[in-house]
């Protein structure tokens, strides 16, 4: 498992050890494990791509899930070569390990980001193309060595403990009264609560089974009703009684804007989301602590 | 320009020069430019990725040129970073330093191992598959940041000077009498002689200052005619007066051996190969020295 430490890797990690899964981990060097250690088996600091192959054959892992990935709503020259190395060659050289360690089965993570106003694909940002560069470079696992691929494409993913730059985690961080300068709010979003997320985890792994050899799949995973940013924020000023000033269509929305994604892509099936937004906000609220 | 060091790139940056227009080369280090020194404004050995954006800045191109890539049939886990580091981190951070420096134009190589069995897209090989993970990266500067882009797919180039492991390449090294083990032959392929390649690059060009901005475009590079191996093999033998010994069907063939990409893709408009694989032969025997 790529991500054991981040935001879905976590409580993920954790889903399946209680599954009964032994899960071996790969993390950054950097990455603080404490928290993950005692739902791993094993956790290898990444120490270079020679290693991969290394922990392919102590493990011969029956499957790979890949979490991992820089996630950047826009890169820069400074982020660029972190990004590519995170999403694209740091995940095929290890396909490539565990393929010759006798793995076949890759349970990967995409984005709606991918899809830019529902087209197969045009990526919103370079972030989005980069996963797109890693299924492509599956794809020559599944093809020519008969891997079994399935590709969860994210939507709007949220719960307590994110840190990433989204607007729910900066409103969350707010106090009433202060001020955030918004976008029009517009954007329709699919915000899918931690836990269910985590529930599509678990579902991919089990449709893995019956998946043929040689096959990729794709499937969504996303809340069940599309709802704009401005709504959700009311939902989430309602449930958690906070009162900061937002200032709705001040700031410039951002280069491909995802405007509408209603409707982009089978979703996960034999899965739904448990989780209404407003029952998924009132725990996010009370999930920080 | 990437790969000016390279089969293709050598004779097609004199043939640029000689066209009027300025060409700065990144290569690599260990490349011996002298060959290439009088035809390039600029030769910059690659000094790490923030190497490019400096580099962009000073040259401010008017386009990319990429053809540099690590000829692999098949990789290997030591040579696996090589390829993916060359073939799609180090062109992707190319085109992001060209854009920021106002760039606009890419003028790509690809394969026609990217469509195996006529798919559009089934890989042959990673090497293919890293071709794909490219444009798939250059899209995001197509869509995002209204890039042209056109993507010439190489069928089987050839001519003299080329040290690829290609079967032509190991029968012009074989003496008489000398055998080799060869597959069945029968495979089809569309051999298509370097000056006609270089030609196709010169195209591309003209073809790209009439493509709207935000465009991508893909087209084939091949010979006329499809032409078994076997068949390819025996015109060689007769216009070189060699006499090596073929042990045909010998060799196992190559897993995901392409047996007949006819019709493969649109070729390049306004081109056409001059040579016909019995002249190209002649002057591929004769060019050695």
């Amino acid at each position: 498992m790529t991500g054991a430490a981040g935001f879905v890797g976590r409580p993920l990690l954790r889903a399946l050890a209680e599954d009964g899964h032994e899960v071996s981990c790969v993390v950054r060097p950097s990455t603080e494990i404490s928290a993950i250690a005692p739902y791993a088996a094993v956790i290898f600091p990444y120490g270079g791509y020679q290693q991969l192959y290394q922990i392919a054959r102590e493990t011969r892992p029956e499957l790979v899930l890949h979490l991992a990935g820089l996630f950047l709503a826009e890169h820069s020259p400074d982020t660029i070569v972190d990004l590519l190395e995170s999403s694209v060659l740091f995940p095929c050289v290890l396909l490539d390990a565990a393929d010759r360690a006798g793995c076949g089965r890759l349970v990967n993570t995409g984005s709606y980001w991918q899809r830019y106003n529902g087209a197969d694909y045009d990526p919103v940002n370079l972030y989005a193309a980069a996963k797109q560069a890693l299924e492509d470079c599956a794809a020559y696992y599944v093809r020519a060595k008969n891997w079994k691929m399935l590709t969860l494409q994210m939507f709007d993913t949220y719960g307590p403990g994110d840190t990433r730059r989204k607007v729910l985690n900066l409103l969350h961080g707010l106090k009433d009264g202060e001020s955030l300068a918004m976008s029009s709010g517009e954007q329709k979003m699919y915000f899918c609560y931690i836990d269910d997320v985590v529930d599509a985890y678990r579902q991919a792994l089990r449709l893995l089974d019956a998946q043929p050899p040689g096959t990729a799949r794709t499937y969504a995973v996303r809340g069940e009703l599309p709802c704009s940013l401005r709504e959700a924020a009311g939902v989430y000023l309602e449930v958690s009684g906070r009162r900061p000033a937002l200032q709705w269509g001040v700031r410039p929305s951002r280069p491909r804007e995802f405007l509408d994604p209603e409707g982009l892509g089978e979703v996960l099936p034999g899965w739904k989301p448990r989780y209404s937004l407003r029952e998924g906000l009132r725990r996010y609220e009370n999930g920080w602590n």
